[in-house]
């Protein structure tokens, strides 16, 4: 008796495995039949292109508090809505304003070998600005903090400047931005903690070239906040060697920048309602702030664009998800994240369920795979998916990280994936004049927009573990 | 005793299976150091960006039979040199010489609808030219050849406007130029068979844009040879409209292109001498002329300077395999194909033997693998060292082209081999004034160069089947 139960256990599972695995395979197909619809209508006819081009051309980079961040803001409104996007609506966000203002320069004063030489700086963004006749002073050249400290007194009133190369060895280019960024984030609290009076950081890029790289850098309560400037690659090599050359070196910084009081801004969500599960949220998105330099095209008016689309290219061919989809361009990544904060201090006070978010926000360039921040089963529950995006070559799902402004959701149990574009190009452009539309690649940016409607289509159906 | 032998033959078979997985397992080691220290070599201090600019900035275009083509020769000899390969020589092979001339013009006539419109066109390549009055003609719209055969005699005396688009979304925008270009090669000979007396031909590209692209055609013995254009695809499209509307729209076309005698040019030649089968060659090549468009950076310059930088590479790190490598500049690769023919004429009559040739030919862009012109053992002997590329991204080796200029070579029974870059953005500047030095990134070329130099390398020490 026992034995026949047994047995004709055993067939039941047999049987319900087979018919599991036949019905799992049929909806492995489907989805691939889905997933080459997303490709064929992103590459034919998407718009993430044209997207790019109206909030770039129209507006341009947009600071977080600069009217045209405010501008930014009402085009994504209006953008979501044309998209055919659902409950479109702006969530507050109190954000800092930093302002450039119209001077920055640094010259080099009375070289023996050269005379007087003008550099190629902008100041980094958060920094204080100089009095307006500038500060001038004697250069000294690090590589790092423990040079810095090595300094001790003899820094006392002079010019900082960090000159350690970005690896250009790094297969993807954000290790080597990883490698150098330190410079740029906590050089000035480092130097100031020595005496120095302002700093000079090489640009952040693998480059040699003339265009000097914005970003943040940070301050420390208690450390005084000195000015701190981004130098191009090719004016850091010329200082460096003047340095050997002359022995020591004046320059004068001067520098406009300064913060005024924060602002209202907001973030922009809209959304695609699922079907059964309409509570439970996977999360698009990028941010819609952009340095003051360039167009902001790649970092990240590519990753606002591609999570609008996403949807759009959904709702286009009626592949609405159980779960809900939700775009969302996030204000102030770049110098605060007070959006991602605002957003997942919001979803922690009254939901809902954000299961999963996808970010773009490392350029509009080929996408070659995501990365998702987990491993185990909880990886292999996104990395199943992958078949998907072979054809493109985008096929590459391991571990890593999210994106910035998800990051607050991901310490809510959010898991949280970027979509991993190709590296090699995104440090010519990232924070610089440069980041314009031209740069970006029409097809390039419709496949990762594809690309992401694509895994969120299937998450929101399927689910993660 | 049968049974103890068989044991004993056993035992040896296992034991040096083991010892030969074990020497297999070390030299697949052993050359991923290498390829990690050539992957290295390459970004951080690579030529072949400079190299590039050198080649594009100081000669620019380089048509077959030009005065720029000569500087191309005499460049590739001095920098093969300069980069310290052995046996530099040219390869003396007669081309042809075409020349585009001051007059390229298409304009409207009288549209009812839009009065006189200049079109953005620019001739074929080894088209003949007009009157110098031009030709002025009702427009005839068509998508395909079958179309033109259908018009009859209602053809006689038109210009035949092929119109059918290049199919956005093909993964791999080559198959997309497959699939459009007959028109721009044998638009004019079909549309000269039904008596028409000029084409102007949609241009080659995804995308659209005001670019003209041009290309080569074939005329055909016994059929007249008319004059034959490139319009912009943005123009294409307007000239479809503005027939739609008005029914018929006459154009004249002005073409003043010619071709004249043929011209003594030379393939470029540069070797790294094999260390122990130094009458075996791996080539690596590109092509050396170029459209007279742009300054021909990603077609094929980018093929030309990997090729003589994966060599420069090999010999800088003293990793010199056990077979010759040899660097061949091809010269007429659009217009002739003449370099590549002479080539393997001169092989197959004097050797020595070519066991592979890798070619770049698909623009400088980030390399994903190689396609190799063989399937079954012969592929599995190149793809087996894929995982050496895995650590770009480079891994995909798979069944396809080899290239243009060693096409010849592969009919004597050499294994020909494509480098494969990622493909989006190569058909927005093919044939173009857009394919301009600055369209190529540093780092994408430099991988290029690398992965030949290690796929060459393995190569000429391991063989193929």
């Amino acid at each position: 008796m026992r034995t026949i139960f047994h047995r004709t256990l055993a067939l039941i599972i047999l049987v319900s495995a087979t018919l599991n695995g036949q019905s799992n395979d049929e909806a492995r197909k489907a989805y691939m039949k889905e997933a080459n619809l997303i490709f064929d209508t992103a590459l034919e006819s998407g718009r993430a292109y044209e997207m790019l081009r109206e909030l770039t051309k129209t507006i341009g980079h947009r600071l977080s508090g600069s009217p045209q961040a405010a501008a930014a803001i009402e085009w994504a409104r209006l953008t979501m809505i044309d998209a055919g996007l659902e409950n479109v609506h702006l969530q507050k966000v109190m954000v800092p304003r930093w302002v450039r203002g119209p001077v920055e320069q640094a010259r080099i004063i009375n070289s023996p070998s050269i005379g007087t030489e003008e550099l190629s700086v902008c100041a980094l963004g958060r920094s204080i600005g100089t009095p307006e006749q500038g500060i001038t002073a004697e250069v000294i050249e690090v590589h790092d903090f423990d040079q810095v400290r090595a300094l001790g007194n003899r820094a006392k009133g002079k010019i900082i400047f960090y000159n350690r190369p970005f690896s250009r060895k790094e297969r993807n280019t954000f290790s080597g931005y990883r490698g150098a960024v330190d410079q740029r984030s906590l050089g000035a609290v480092e130097a100031a903690k020595v005496g120095a009076v302002a700093v000079l950081v090489r640009s952040m890029t693998p480059n040699l070239d003339d265009v000097p790289h914005t970003g943040a850098l940070r301050y420390q309560d208690g450390v005084k906040k000195i000015p701190a400037a981004a130098i191009s690659t090719m004016d850091a090599e010329m200082l460096s060697s003047v340095l050997k050359n002359d022995g020591s070196v004046r320059v004068t910084l001067r520098l406009s920048a300064k913060t005024l009081p924060d602002v209202m801004s907001y973030n922009v969500i809209g959304e695609l309602k699922g079907t059964d599960i309409p509570d439970e949220v996977v999360l698009l998105g990028g941010h819609l702030d952009s340095w003051d330099k360039g167009e902001g095209a790649h970092d990240d008016g590519s990753g606002c664009v591609q999570s609008i689309e996403a949807l759009r290219l959904l709702k286009e061919l009626g592949l609405r998800p159980k779960r809900t989809l939700r775009a969302v361009m996030f204000i102030n990544e770049e110098n605060g994240l007070r959006g991602g904060r605002t957003y997942a201090d919001s979803v922690a006070a009254s939901g809902p369920k954000h299961i999963v978010a996808i970010e773009s926000d490392r350029g509009g360039f080929m996408p070659v795979g995501f990365t998702v921040s987990a491993d185990g089963d909880r990886l292999r529950s996104v990395a199943r998916w992958s078949y998907l995006f072979s054809q493109i070559g985008a096929d590459r799902i391991r571990k890593g990280g999210g994106g910035a402004d998800i990051g607050p959701l991901g310490r809510l149990g959010t898991l949280t994936i970027g979509l991993l574009p190709e590296s090699q190009r995104y440090f010519t452009y990232h924070h610089t004049d440069l980041d314009v539309f031209e740069a970006v690649d029409r097809r390039e940016l419709e496949l990762g927009a594809a690309s992401m409607a694509i895994l969120a289509y299937v998450l929101a159906n399927e689910g993660v573990r």
